[in-house]
């Protein structure tokens, strides 16, 4: 029967149980982001969750797409299974927040918030823990790493970490939302992220003679002008498409046409439709300039990751589950945005939702992978209780 | 044997035949000026010219090049052929000079000085007329139509007018030099002149939904801004060039991406190499646009006619002619000029020069192809004499 | 009290009586077809309506925005005033559907369904009409012209037609939907429309002399080529906009450089805000032109029409309505789209909602602004039937 | 009095001079081409020249701009001072002729054999030397550093190179032309080269949200498509010039658009006025292209060096005395070159020439600045003896 829980006033319980581990939660949290670690190396933070799940008696494997974690809660009724999935890595970004627990490694910071979402992702894994004898079902927690270079999610599916999995549940923190509201998007949530790198091989020669040589600056430049035209004209304007030339680099001196210029790029899509269209188009113009400018172009074109598209049969029980813990206005639906995230791995391959969860301080507007990035632990505690309720809904809903 | 004459003194002879024809001249002149005939329309013209070279005794057949006319003065003596060139044919401008003798014809003007040419040599024949008897070989008369559409000189060529010719002499008014003085160019002098048209074929549809269209509008834009490299990388810079499109129209209104955008274009070059560059790259660029931008292109590339060049042979003779009636100063090396003319089809198959005559009132400078253009007649008589010693000269030379 | 009507069962009722008018309406409907009128000009239609509506006894004005017709059904009961729209202008379009009763004017055509709007909302003006004692307010039959102008609906209101109104209900008839079905958008359904016509004035000059001109064509090209990233870099991805030019045209042979090239384009998009940027761009980029090509550019920005805005508090009740009277699966929420219509002007200045009535026949893919549509007219009683109810819906709700 | 000579039969005894001296001039040449020096660096090189003009007895100084050295031959008759140049800087490439002698630097060789022309200023200072007491005035021999940066001229002359000089000489050798033959180009020969630098500073951003950012990888693009109109539509086409942008760099990722490119290029003319039209247009092209795209724009623009051109007064007696000593059949008159050499800048200063001397073995074509480039020596002997003929001349005739 839905929403109808074993555990009396899940409300009140799991604000309470939140509010006992805000002080261990605030305290591991400074110690991940005084040691943030790359992506595929994060095995300092691997062992604090390690020895966290060790603590809290969950069983758990490592080594899950290399520096992954998973954990798993055997609820004592039987139902379904659900991952609820944190990301662990950090960025190469020298912090400048001057904190006393900033980043002792130079170089590196969590400007990303995922030592916020390592520990929200334990602090929930304690709350889970304590309801395990009531949960109908069973809940993995995977610590991912790499998400930052989109690698990490696929690397954990290869080494099974979906296996038996029903559903799952993604979250990132949001420094334009206060702590303590939340958000959600319907459908497509975030860009599924392609990445091209094109060389436009022309023939150097001397500057003064270019009858003598084939300019590839020149060829770049029309590539360049000629790229607009996919989101402009090719791709239907209800779905929004991004075409970035993130890097273009020719030549060395004044005096001399180079050999080649190397470009690299990015497309941005949300749907699959507009993603085929705009390859197409890209591959063809770059066709077009081969022929037109005399250049041989080489194109490598990788698609890296999807879109992540949002689930209803997850996402709507997962709304319900907010508003009844926070209340109706505090969790408010939201606009795609063309920035991607490789949870989209995992809704690609069970009904998934990804969450929004409010990380600034009162009266600051903050943004991602910057230095100066620092949310309000505020978002810790409440984090928790968020998935723990959301996990409480789903399993009993999908029971 | 070089520069020797059978006629004594021909500086002085010649200048007092040219001032005893000036006033002839002068209403010969007005008269076709005040009835400008265009391309191959030039019948009362040539009427004019039969009448005047049938009343100088001269042989002259018509309808060559269809409203041509070639006259021919037997010389006494032996020698080659030489033929001198004027053009007929006036332009689809209305005269807006209020001369009492301006253009009768609405819409239609002497405004390149053709009506110049036509009288000049009548003059210049005049004078050889009456030393035929003392001339070594012949001169042919060539009153040519059609200039303008550069479709004369092939047109009388294909009808014999070279026939026989040994070489040849044309001549153009300049009134950016004063009256009395002459120019020339070494080698290339004018222009080659190809034109194109490129249709570039597209799929209408409605503004609001370009994704369903395919935009000729933009195509014709990148291919416009490539257009350029081939001036600015292709053809060396030592080999002028010039890429112009004269017209690029498409579409109807706001609302609709039109089918089709049609460009018209020329290409000048003085060097073949130059002009087969030029039109190979134009060919790779269209067809480059084709695959990049979805249109299929439809081009024709005509080669209306070659760049004049001088030969030396003629050109040496002529200046030193030249030099010698009207002294060193006023004869000058001048520089090409990326305009055209269909004299370059009489260079191409005889030895061949083109003259320059100042034509321009004292204290004015005057531009060929408009409304208020007013050469100052004075370029008559000195034109003819200019042609009869050039010709006198290149006989004996020849002879 | 929502949903309670004084009507005892509405649904079979209205069912019967559109059923009745049927043969009624397709006979008015091929008599507009048969003599289409432009613009402004629907003197003949703006004829058969009032004709109608003095036949139906239901009073009514004409003249309001030039050939527009008001008509007023006063209900029985206090209630508020609810406008139904529909338009009227045909296309100049020359029809070629071999129809017996196809368009009699040469090159004009009931190509966008106009015709079927018109007959609609006399259909549902005779059974509102029948029911009028039992109404709760007023009902406002508004009989628009020269919406494919986007001028007929501002020129209504000018008039007054919005005088005492409190909601309105636009509709289309949709073949790309099967007659039968009906759809919405929830927010932002068409888009706004501008129109700019730009004119970069170079300085004419022979095609052999460039350096002697200002080429407007390669200008324009220049611009072109800029304004794609208008939509490409400038406007957030989440906010579709179209930037289309629609012509362009500049010069008039192959040898000479035009003075001037003048284009005519349109910019669409759904939010004031994409709006805002994408003109202030545009203004921009033709200002760089300026500078950068040397060309004096005149550009002249009109903003034709706002976005249609529907408004959850009419679009809301009208869903509800419409799934009552035909079912739920046959009411689908559709996509919005960059198309436009004078519409919005209602809805900027009271509540509103546009309805779209399918309208192609089974088995069969139409489109509009096409020679050949032909729509099937079973979409006639059936739209009459959905006005009514959605006309009855409103005014309960809001009574 | 022109052409005569107090030296019985200066051909003769030239031709014998210079065979004595060949063995010499090729060991010299062989040390300095296995000890390349780059700019400014040729201190070695300079001591060889140093030790030479002592062992010959010519009186010289060093450290004349910097790593330069001038030698003074007085003749024994009064008359004028005659500067004959050579530079000796090599370049910074890696050799790979394999030869006995090869560079012994790595990365450093004579790849444009300023080797040779320093071993032919010193044999023509043999040779002079020897006919001192004959000369009427005085030869300055120059020994240049660092032409290859264009710097070396201007440096000799801010040191007092060219006081009391009163026309130069100065050479280059052309592996397009074989041993024992010549070249000379009238008027503008070698073009005047600028340099210049643009920075487009954007504002960087994500690449998914590009509406965020100001992104001059687009910028930069639009640039270069439009900075090739400077050549196609601004220069008149009888004045070459070429805009090359031999660099175009900005970006370092796929992900991020840039805060800024870096464009670096340079403008080759013949003409001043060329030069001056295309400054002008380059600068107005930024400027407009900071207004339309947002970008700020930083243009450092460097006129390095003008173009050089030959002085007829000291050209036509050299090309005398070359045919005089080679005969006329192989000194031939060339055409200019779009690059560029420092030797202008005292032939801004002085009445000077440049000639060509070849020197490419039979049967092979040869390019400068190339790692496997191998003149034939024969060279060193020949170019000597023109040296010193084209010194017996002009000193003879301005005497």
């Amino acid at each position: 029967m839905p929403s109808e829980f074993l555990i009396n006033d899940p409300t009140t319980r799991l604000r309470q149980s939140a509010a006992a581990l805000a002080p261990w939660m605030v305290e591991l949290r400074r110690d991940l982001h005084a040691h943030p670690e790359l992506a595929f190396a994060e095995t300092r933070t691997a062992g604090v969750v390690k020895a966290e799940l060790a603590r809290l008696g969950i069983p758990h494997r490592s080594g899950i797409g290399r520096t992954g974690v998973l954990g798993i809660i055997e609820g004592g009724l039987p139902g379904p299974t659900l991952a609820l999935r944190a990301d662990m890595d950090a960025l190469p970004i020298q912090e400048e927040t001057g904190l006393p627990f900033a980043s002792t490694v130079p170089g590196q910071m969590h400007a990303c918030g995922h030592d916020l979402h390592t520990v929200t992702l334990l602090g929930a894994a304690a709350m889970l823990k304590e309801l395990a004898p009531q949960l109908s079902g069973r809940v993995v927690l995977v610590f991912q790493p790499a998400e930052e270079t989109l690698e990490g999610a696929p690397a954990m599916i290869a080494d099974g970490a979906l296996e038996g999995v029903d559903m799952a549940i993604g979250f990132h923190n949001h420094p334009d939302m206060p702590v303590g509201t939340f958000g959600f998007v319907r459908g497509p949530a975030l860009a599924a992220s392609d990445l091209f790198d094109l060389e436009l091989l022309g023939k150097s020669g001397h500057a003064a003679h270019p009858y003598a040589a084939v300019d590839p600056i020149v060829a770049a430049a029309h590539f360049v002008t000629q790229a607009q035209t996919v989101v402009s004209r090719e791709v239907p304007p209800l779905q929004p498409v991004v075409v970035t030339i993130g890097q273009s680099v020719g030549g060395t001196t004044y005096n001399i046409i180079p050999e080649r210029v190397h470009l690299k790029g990015t497309i941005r899509t949300l749907h699959p439709e507009a993603r085929d269209i705009a390859e197409a188009a890209l591959r063809r113009l770059v066709s077009g300039i081969e022929t037109g400018m005399r250049v041989r172009a080489s194109l490598t074109y990788r698609r890296m990751i999807s879109a992540l598209v949002n689930d209803d049969r997850v996402l709507d029980p997962a709304v319900t589950a907010l508003r009844a813990q926070f209340g109706e206005a505090l969790v408010e639906e939201g606009e795609p945005s063309m920035g991607s995230e490789d949870f989209a791995a995992f809704a690609e391959r069970v009904p998934a939702a990804q969450l929004r969860i409010g990380s600034s301080a009162p009266g600051r507007q903050d943004r991602l992978h910057n230095a100066f990035y620092q949310p309000d632990e505020g978002c810790l505690p409440v984090g928790a209780e968020a998935l723990s309720r959301v996990a409480l809904e789903l399993l009993s809903r999908h029971g």
